[in-house]
């Protein structure tokens, strides 16, 4: 498998830095070869980016955040491992769409998150179980939530 | 413990086809001795079953579809393994309830997927953790939507 | 690493006892080193506590009811292994949080929790990855629910 690092550089991507984690929970905690990531809101260089997908923002939009938000995690595994290379592949996303009533296309928000992984760790490895699911609220107002669990080279 | 396969058929039961994933996400994906399935909407041989529990939908109608959803888990963890009998039990589910304002049973609609597993599986292997919650909009409109971690013999 | 149960009795805590399950599901389930809660309702002397934060109930009183939440799940954990202190440690919470139109204070009701377990088991140990969502409906009309994984020491 080319190395994460290599394949992020072929696709041009450069990983944003870290979000911080404001209390008391951290962005990824690992155990054995499993790193469980806390769920990322999207933002952009102004902050978190708020709204009613389905409403305020529409599907392609919610997507292109969502592919945002599987860089954030990656940086945010690549901060807690060391070195994005750690990284070995996906086991499973949960994707929280804030939805307008009668939304129902959740999963092709969710796809600018899966296609981002898949591209950068290949079939094999980057293809991962997923959830997608349409929620009320979010914190911050933030239009999506995405939390993971990666899996890790070596213990 | 008995065979996977052999209980099934002592229940009368048979797995359904396995759902196709429709994107680049998979329906399972196996770490180490951990299962982790994709969240699998509720459906019939219709397709989807589109509605909202505890106004289009009762919740027998809904423990029922619980119950299907548990059956196309079980579907897809041995399509991914090669067999149900490498299955060797339940860890978690997940129930996502697309629920009328106010109702509150999501744990009544849960019980028809659990009870299945745990038929299935018996007592030790296959009761499990389990979270219901009740949220606003689900991909396609779906009634309800169910991801899980099963536990797999062997590595 | 201070023991759970010596850590409980400096912090003046005092475990309640395990909510009992009520269907086909039980409180934790353990599979190798990681031990998997069910999601756990808020409750007090008289049973579950219902309501919609941001509207029947306020920020500090949801947080206060994290807190008791989190002791919950630390109780149900030691029912399932014999003792606190074969918790060794947390690795991740989920957060479900009924919310009020326009509420997205779920970061401030779930620190509730995470500061609680990050007291129990100190920075190294304690703290975890976190998602909180806000959603529509919970089991029983209950204002939050929360879910865990947690780290046991020993196989």
């Amino acid at each position: 498998m080319v190395a994460v690092s290599q394949r992020l550089a072929e696709l041009g991507l450069r990983l944003p830095d870290p979000p911080t984690a404001l209390a008391t929970y951290v962005p990824a905690r690992r155990v054995g070869n499993l790193l469980f990531l806390s769920g990322h809101v999207c933002r952009n260089r102004a902050g978190v980016v708020r709204g009613v997908v389905g409403d305020d923002l529409d599907v392609e939009t919610a997507a292109a955040l969502a592919r945002e938000v599987a860089l954030d995690l990656l940086s945010s595994g690549a901060a807690q491992l060391g070195s994005p290379d750690a990284i070995s592949g996906v086991v499973r996303i949960t994707v929280y769409v804030r939805s307008a009533a009668g939304f129902d296309s959740q999963s092709a928000v969710a796809n600018g998150a899966s296609d981002l992984l898949v591209q950068v760790f290949g079939e094999q490895h980057g293809r991962h179980a997923r959830s997608a699911v349409g929620v009320a609220q979010l914190p911050l107002g933030a239009a999506l939530e995405i939390e993971a669990v990666f899996e890790t080279s070596g213990e």
